[in-house]
C-alpha cells in the first residue's frame, strides 16, 4: 500500500502530468484517510519517536503551546468513538491521539510569578497554538506514513468539546482541537488517494486571482463515480451543503466555549 | 546539512536516548528554521511539485480552505519583509509563500445558487481552515526538507493583516495566516536543532496530567549558552515575557481582524 509510484499518485491527485520533480517527492503525494486497520499493535516505544517527530516541526516563538492524550482504554475509546460522531476508526485503530491547545502548561508553570501570560488570552494566541498543533500531528503523520502506518484526522473530535474534555480531565486553558487515529493499513480494504484541486487554482502569483472550480468539479465527478456515490452532484454543491448548516454537534457553538475554557477572552479592537 | 544520525538529532532535541524506532524517523527529528539561504534558485516546477504535495495533506471534508500566494518581485517582496518585521531572511530566500485561509473561493463557487456556505462564518470553520492550512504547510515543508532545502515559518505575517491582505490583494473572505521562507540552507552559517521539552511533557496518557517544565528550564539554559544568549533567564519566563504583553504590530486585535474580512462572525451560543 501508498506503493504508487510518484507520477501514478500525481495523477490520481491531479489528473494532469506531474512535474519531473514530483518523482524525488512521490511518498508525499500519497497520503490518504485510512479507516480500516489491521489488529496489530503499533509498538508504544514508535509512538514515542513519533511523538518526538511531532515535536520537531516549528513552534511560534518555542512555545510549544499544545499537548497530545492518547486514549486506549477499551471503555474510553469506545467513549471517545461515541463523542466522535460514532466512527468506528476511532475505536479500531491502534492508538487514537488527540491533539490539544495546550496553554495551561505555560500558564501553570508561571502561576505566582509576575510573568503572568495574560496575552495567551488573545484570539492571536489561540490562532497560534491551532497551527502549531496542526503543524506538529502533520510531521507526526509524514514521519508515521513514512514506515507504512495510516492515519485518519478526526476532526469531529470537536462536536462535543465539554464532553471531550471530561473524557481526558482537561483543565481550563486546554481544548482537544482534532483527533489522529493511527494504525496499520488493512490492505485488503486500501483507501484511496482522494483527487484535488489543480495546484494551479489553490497557488496565486503576486496577488490573489479568482479562479474556477468547473475542472474540479468534473473531475470530482468521476471520482465519486468510482466510489459508488451520486456523481450528480458536484463537489463545489457538496461543499456548500456541508458548510450551508450549523454543523454537527456544538460546532456552532465553538467560538462560545473557546471563551468558556480560556481562550479568545483578552482581544482588544484594532 | 541536516545530516546528523537520527540519535544525535534526538539528544540535541530532547537530551535523552533515541527509542530504537527512531533510526527510522531520523530525517523528521532534524527540523531547524533556516534564516541564512544560498542565492541558488529554487526551480518553479519543485515548488509546483512541493504545492502538490501540500495539497496532498488531510483537509476537513475535503474542503479545500486554504490558499498559497507567493511574492516573488524584488519590490513587493521587499514590502513583505516590512510587513513581517523586517525579517532579512524574508526578503533573502528564494521563494516567499504566503498561506492563506480562504473562504472566498467557495463562497464564490456558490455565489447565486441556493447553496450559500452560510456556516463558513463560524470560528469553527476559521478553525478548520487554520489547521488545514498549517496541515498542508507542514507535509509541504517535510517533502522541501527531504530533498535538502530549508525552511522558516513567519508568524510575524500576523502583524498586519491589512497591510498583508492589501499587498497580495486578498478579497473578503481570506486572510493570511503565516508566511514560509523556502530556499537551499547556507551551510557556512547552519541554523541549530533546538531542544524541546520531553515527549513525556508532552505526550498524557489517558488523561491531562499536570507536569513540569523544570528538566526544559535547566536544558535550555544549556542551548541559550551555547548561542551566546543570557542563560539566567528560564525558557519558562522568556514565554512569560513573550506572552504578556499585547503582542506586536495588530496582533492584539487579530479577533476583530478576522471578523471584518469576514471570519467568526457567525457563531450561536451553546
Amino acid at each position: 500500500m501508498f506503493d504508487e509510484a510518484p507520477s501514478d499518485a500525481w495523477a490520481i491527485r491531479f489528473g494532469d502530468g506531474a512535474p519531473a520533480e514530483a518523482d524525488r517527492l512521490g511518498r508525499f503525494f500519497a497520503h490518504r484517510s485510512v479507516r480500516r486497520f489491521t489488529p496489530d499493535p503499533v509498538p508504544e516505544a514508535l509512538v514515542r519517536a513519533l511523538i518526538g517527530a511531532a515535536q520537531s516541526a516549528a513552534t511560534s516563538s518555542n512555545l510549544q503551546l499544545w499537548s497530545v492524550v492518547t486514549v486506549q482504554e477499551a471503555s474510553r475509546r469506545k467513549r471517545m468513538a461515541e463523542l466522535c460522531a460514532g466512527q468506528g476508526h476511532v475505536e479500531g485503530a491502534a492508538w487514537f491521539l488527540a491533539f490539544v491547545a495546550d496553554h495551561y502548561r505555560l500558564r501553570h508553570a508561571l502561576a505566582g510569578t509576575q510573568d503572568e501570560p495574560d496575552a495567551l488570552g488573545t484570539t492571536e494566541m489561540f490562532t497560534v497554538s491551532a497551527i502549531d498543533a496542526a503543524l506538529a500531528a502533520e510531521r507526526l503523520v509524514c514521519a508515521a506514513e513514512s514506515v507504512g502506518l495510516g492515519i485518519c484526522y478526526i476532526g469531529a473530535m470537536r462536536n462535543d468539546p465539554v464532553g471531550v474534555a471530561e473524557l481526558l480531565g482537561l483543565p481550563h486553558g486546554t481544548i482537544g482541537l482534532f483527533g489522529l487515529c493511527l494504525g496499520w493499513p488493512d490492505e485488503t480494504k486500501p483507501a484511496e488517494i482522494k483527487p484535488r484541486l489543480l495546484p494551479d487554482e489553490v497557488w496565486h502569483r503576486e496577488t490573489y486571482r479568482t479562479g474556477s472550480v468547473a475542472e474540479y468539479d468534473e473531475r470530482m465527478a468521476a471520482f465519486y463515480e468510482s466510489q459508488g456515490m451520486d456523481a450528480s452532484i458536484p463537489w463545489s454543491r457538496r461543499s456548500g451543503r456541508r458548510t450551508q448548516h450549523r454543523g454537527v454537534g456544538s460546532r456552532h457553538a465553538w467560538g462560545a466555549i473557546l471563551r468558556e475554557r480560556g481562550f479568545c477572552t483578552g482581544d482588544e479592537e484594532p
